[in-house]
């Protein structure tokens, strides 16, 4: 049945035979969460050989630095050469950083406002207005970080190749706009993959502002889970080519390669760049964990043996996404109201909802158990214009919970359209 | 000899024996390093274990949270409880940190400049003007992180018991001043300890501004190289029973127990402190590294098992002090020169030589092969107004490369004195 199609009466009918699964859902007092994308502990356990790299006083040496001992600020060189390899850039274009690439985000944002970029004429924090852009829907943390210095976001619509680049392009006229948040592979929540076309612009962009910083979280650069790796292209030295050599920092991390609570994260950047920031962030501290560098470059090897463990990852990843996007086409598909991407890689599958629904659907759901990424994250301040996007993060229940949290989730979305439909 | 009681016969005498011994220094072609506060090589190998104690999946659960995937941003309960032990506190005092508790104290006052503190009745980059207090001589490093953010430095003069604290109850009545440096056990680089008195007359301040912050340094709280621990009052429950509660912040470290490049941290503060942290640091990162929290807390169990190991510290740490100590009573001392302090604990001595040969007596160091921390870096601006204090740091080197460092620097003393007093 087709909801708009339907007359009141098939309506009706169809909402109390939802409504009576949605009471069965709730006498499950179930407590699901998909709130997040965590991984779940099995694909933690992929990477249990990581502790166990480095165990004695001898497995501390490399390059001749004692990685147990201060030093080594920018990180250690085969640490470089790894995240240069993943990443496709020079070991001299890599920063390596602790176990959050978000708190590296956040440095290189706050340090734009407390003293602002290579390029900046002031520190952003004595512009009269600062303005990011987030293509939209995008990741909430993202968008806190610059919401939290006071930018004022600027929502970007997505297209199926990544951020509309004529929007893009006509926004970075403005002087004020001083940078745009990107994930280019997978992208949070859409998962799309960012045309060859929409990164050559990005690296031709001539944005009016000297120090405007595209900020490329490549956070699912490595992570498939069907289908083979997807080559993706070096921004950096897009950037270089297209005379921007300054105008993108590259993030990636280990969080959802070995451990959420335990990884590494680089940035990528120009060498000016890289020689810029160690000078600010030397006056923050001394270096980072090197010893938990030295593991992970052990552990990981180079990007082929990486692109192996990620495949062990997929195997777990995979059968997720299949009960998300089968419950999705039996439950939802049938009733013309909502459509969703169907992504081979990355943490998420992004929904739309009936537009005005999305905040009751999850209502809904918080109220029969399962817990979802609020209704509106995806986009600036929180705020969704259609009130119609929902994040589906599938990764850590186990398959058998899973099932029950689509169930209810699609339980949910159909209530919520028929209540509107209905004006209940 | 007494260098002001010599003829200038004598003098020249002497000029000629010390430059002939510089000339067979610089001729041994050194290249040794007494710059920093680094564990030496073997102090590492005493932390061996703390690489062993979480090995497998089954290691990773602790208080029912998996700490290799997100979450817990304020650090475990069973860290927050080793640390609240080791520097006798509350659990809930405490918020556990990453690497380097520098880049704690960096956060904390960069969250003052961009947001405010608890009691701030704006961002301090709104204030006109912020000024904050640098004990001297001091820590190189938290000078810098106040200055980075446009602070205007005001030093303190240290005396026996700690900063003077005449002078620092003085300077609070300013409103512009928002804050100072104190590392309270063995000062950098004084070595000296608080007094009680001095403690208790920091917990009762009465500063001007609401959101005046004591940055309260504990580097060394339990890093003694000679005798037995000397206890250390709990300045968050002082402050908290001076109706102050919300004016300190203590930060301390495994970096000088365990790794200095893979150890944890931790600030202790207010529980309204910890909230109001919570909420911003929420904004940069989901978590710390919970898998080595956890190695830490496994490996170090408690305060009491701590000491066992400051124990070991303190077998290879005390004999470096006392050829220090050796060097300067038979090389220095007969000439009325320079004075030195002689601590039991931290990893500095600090050498006042000669008024306005410091600086000449360092680039003569350097000369000869020996690096030390530059002269003036432990004032303000890297200015010391006397040009007389040196900071000795003698953990890196071993005790026969330091033998020698101690002869080139005793030699270099002697040569700036003898210059200034000689007109040469």
């Amino acid at each position: 049945m087709i909801y708009s199609e339907a007359t009141e009466v098939q309506l009706k009918a169809e909402f109390d035979v939802v409504n009576a699964h949605f009471e069965t859902c709730k006498a499950q007092n179930l407590k699901l969460n998909m709130a997040r994308g965590k991984p779940s502990k099995i694909q933690l356990d992929i990477a249990g050989g990581v502790l166990k790299t480095v165990l004695e006083a001898d497995d501390c040496f490399v390059d001749g630095v004692d990685v147990r001992n201060y030093g080594e600020l920018t990180g250690l060189k085969c640490a470089k050469e790894y995240w240069a390899d993943v990443l496709g850039c020079k070991a001299s274009h890599i920063f390596v950083g602790g176990v959050s690439s978000l708190n590296f985000m956040f440095d290189v944002i706050s340090r734009a406002f407390s003293h602002g970029l290579l390029h900046s004429e002031r520190p952003w924090c004595k512009e009269d207005v600062v303005k990011f852009l987030c293509p939209s829907p995008g990741y909430d943390r993202h968008f806190t970080v610059t919401q939290f210095f006071g930018a004022e976001l600027i929502a970007v619509p997505m297209t199926a190749e990544g951020p509309d680049m004529d929007v893009v392009e006509d926004l970075v006229k403005d002087p004020q706009v001083k940078g745009i948040w990107c994930v280019p592979k997978y992208s949070n929540p859409d998962g799309i993959i960012y045309s060859q076309e929409t990164v050559q612009r990005f690296a031709n962009l001539k944005p009016a502002a000297p120090d405007f910083a595209i900020m490329w979280d490549n956070a699912y650069c490595v992570h498939e889970f069907e289908g083979d790796f997807v080559e993706f292209p070096d921004i950096i030295s897009l950037c270089e080519k297209a005379g921007n050599p300054d105008m993108v920092y590259e993030f990636a991390s280990t969080s959802k390669i070995t451990l959420a609570g335990g990884g590494i994260s680089a940035m990528a950047t120009s060498e000016a760049n890289i020689a810029y920031f160690t000078k600010l962030f030397s006056a923050q501290m001394i270096s980072q964990d090197k010893v938990n560098q030295l593991r992970h470059v052990r552990f990981l090897k180079n990007k082929a043996h990486t692109l192996e463990i990620m495949k062990e990852h997929a195997k777990i990843m995979g059968p997720k996404f299949a009960v998300v996007a089968q419950y999705l086409d039996r439950e939802i598909k049938p009733l013309g109201i909502a459509n969703w991407n169907s992504p081979k890689g990355g943490y998420f599958v992004s929904f739309n909802a009936m537009p005005g629904t999305a905040k009751r659907a999850l209502a809904l759901c918080k109220e029969a158990g399962v817990e979802m990424t609020p209704a509106g994250a995806t986009y600036p301040y929180g705020k969704d214009p259609l009130d119609s996007n929902i994040r589906i993060a599938p990764s850590l229940p186990p398959v058998e919970e899973l099932e029950k949290a689509m169930d209810v989730f699609c339980t949910c979305i159909k209530l919520a359209a028929l209540e509107k439909l209905l004006n209940v």
